[in-house]
């Protein structure tokens, strides 16, 4: 056949967690620093600069060896997509892909895609903040090439079903790298329902920004959400920073989300990341999640990353 | 390991769907041209002419990323197969197994395996007319070669459980195939109940043929659909052309369905494909669907097809 | 990307099964001298003789396309672990790994792991005797280099939640192989509940060996299983032999569960597999499964073997 690629992420530790006023519970986890998957991709070039391009990617609960984030998530809900790519018109791809404010996300903090230990990612997505999950169901998604270190990017999903509250899906990004600098803004819009049930309608803009010291590499992050259903707006706040260390890289990375009705919740996760080669790092992380008048939820993991 | 393959096709699509007598929804929409698919398969050759061969093919919506073909469909349900192939005594395999009936469906009519826009593929299977699905579970199934053109096979599946309803499924087909002329002759036999639910008893008869007149290709289909359990018999005829035009082809397909019982339905799909490479291509199609005495559904695509 | 290996083992049948007192069934069978299953894995040489390595295979059901073992089974219930593996020091993985009992049980005895066929497999996990799984969520597991002919292992594995009656498990095996000889010594304790039920607490001992003469190999097992939450005891002891005969093997096994209390079970298996290739081979195998008191099942299969 073509040149299909077989490529994914392994990522499993032994660990303590606890969530805010909660118990805490030992355990052996799949993804606590990068969730784990598989997945299927290629690249066709047509000629002329333009190429066909196409993604099957599915996570996987690697403690059990189960299927997708949780009970009921669709097979490939990390990216299934199909598309064009020109090297002067940008990119275009239909299907599951992944919203411009989760990569944002994840580019500008310094724990990254962790849905274990990043706060930013607890902030914005794992706590429900900003509905309508991190990848949109029936999408045609679309990336500028970089112009002169500019680049912006849009994102559109179709509406799931009949009812008068549901709606259609928008997100706008402008990006922006040179050197050591490198800056993201992010406006995204839903109202789009899951194929299960009415979600609220968030509103969402969000600036990030990096820059490399050399010696250390530090991460800001402010962002804005406004739920229109429940009118509730949310403020969160991040900064992070990353700074080379032996064989690998200590990092540390504090979020503060400060909802207009209801308790603050400041999060702080230190870690050190052991580089044994450019796929492979074992990793110390440890976080503290605090929701005022509630409690402190204190968590710590061991573990093992591994790309393929 | 051994020389294994993965490959499959990835299909999406923006379109206008509507059934006759329905309300339109626009949507993104996974395999409205060819079912959106991964496969891992494999030959092995074993000396003197003989192979073992293996396929296990998986279906994936892939505009949410979901398996099979609906909620509830078995994870590899296009092929999970294994058998043994003889360049002189033809081809045994075990598994499930696409139908001959099936096959002969596709290849007979303009828009292929088209589950969204062949007005033959949705007269014969996904309006329900063959019961017993275009793939069969425990089955076995034997390919002859080819002797001087012509070509034959069987196909048997055994019965799922223990109630006086089930049974047995059979299907034999005949082909031909020589320069611009192809024809086949298929039976099939479905008594065989699914896993979950009893299935309608029915008997089917269809001729197919086509002919490639080098500046269009032309398909004629008939067939005969016999419910014994509802007592009701179906005529199917079908006409299609495909013409070579530009970077591509226009294909054209009528088919009408007429039942003993009840209304006609004609169906007529047009398009083009745009050919970007062997393995890519983009379509424009549209279909008129009519139920006598319900109304007409009128549908639209634009997508992209890509084979890996 | 990396080198990434696909591989699996695809293994189908026809024939008749009937279990001890009940109706025979003829059908399509997927798995009985084999679990049909495909996998993803890969090594990562990291240098110093220290490797990443990792695994995700998902059983499938191949006469109807089905995932897993039975419905509900996790899509990757075979093996998915992460881990290290040093030349000098040993493995470890995390994740989803196959007991050392099972892989003790599958190793003595002539029918490997024959879920169809094997008595041993029979006696110890198809019928319920051992609890908790041939492979155990949430588990670390490690295995040590060979020592002059010496190795052994250890698994844990997490509680799963937090009903009084959960715990958490532990096995260990200790081996030797040396030539034609080769002996195992396996203990396993399981406490830990599934992720849907309290499963009874067992405790199991087991002793394994095999020789090979050159004309045949014998194969000799004597194992001892606690249910402690049912207070009840079982022996399990078993026989087999493999005969190297033309171009292929005859094999046969017999294994005798005894019970404190209840019916005694005697199982015997005969069979012969036909080498194809390395990794093709035909068989026809048959079992008699006699519990006393209760009646003999009679079965028998005829099937194709391929891995790939």
């Amino acid at each position: 056949q073509s040149n299909v690629s077989l490529y994914g992420l392994a990522d499993l530790s032994v660990g303590r967690t606890q969530a805010p006023g909660g118990q805490s519970t030992n355990s052996v986890d799949s993804g606590k620093m990068s969730t784990s998957y598989w997945g299927i991709g290629g690249k066709e070039d047509l000629g002329g600069g333009l190429s066909a391009v196409f993604k099957f990617e599915q996570f996987v609960r690697m403690n059990t060896g189960a299927m997708g984030r949780f009970d009921g998530d669709t097979a490939f809900s990390r990216t299934s997509s199909v598309g064009l790519s020109s090297a002067s018109l940008g990119t275009v791809t239909f299907g599951r892909n992944s919203t411009p404010l989760f990569v944002s996300t994840l580019l500008f903090n310094a724990f990254g895609d962790s849905f274990g230990y990043s706060p930013s990612i607890r902030h914005y997505f794992s706590s429900g903040t900003v509905t309508g999950d991190t990848g949109w169901n029936q999408s045609v998604m679309y990336a500028s090439p970089t112009f002169s270190g500019f680049r912006f990017g849009a994102i559109a999903a179709f509406k799931t079903g009949d009812a008068a509250t549901d709606g259609k899906n928008w997100g706008l990004n402008f990006s922006y790298g040179n050197g050591p600098i490198a800056a993201s803004l992010v406006f995204q819009d839903v109202k789009k329902d899951s194929a299960v049930a009415a979600l609220d309608d968030t509103r969402t803009v969000q600036l990030g920004a990096s820059y490399d010291f050399g010696a250390a590499k530090a991460f800001a992050q402010l962002g804005s959400i406004d739920n229109k259903t429940k009118d509730v707006g949310y403020d969160i706040a991040g900064l992070g920073v990353r700074v080379p260390l032996g064989a690998g890289a200590a990092i540390a990375q504090w979020s503060r989300i400060a909802p207009d009705v209801g308790s603050d919740r400041n999060t702080l996760s230190v870690g050190y990341l052991h580089t044994l080669s450019k796929r492979t790092e074992l990793y110390a992380v440890a976080m503290s999640d605090k929701i005022d008048n509630l409690g402190t939820g204190k968590s710590y993991s061991l573990g093992i990353r591994h790309k393929f």
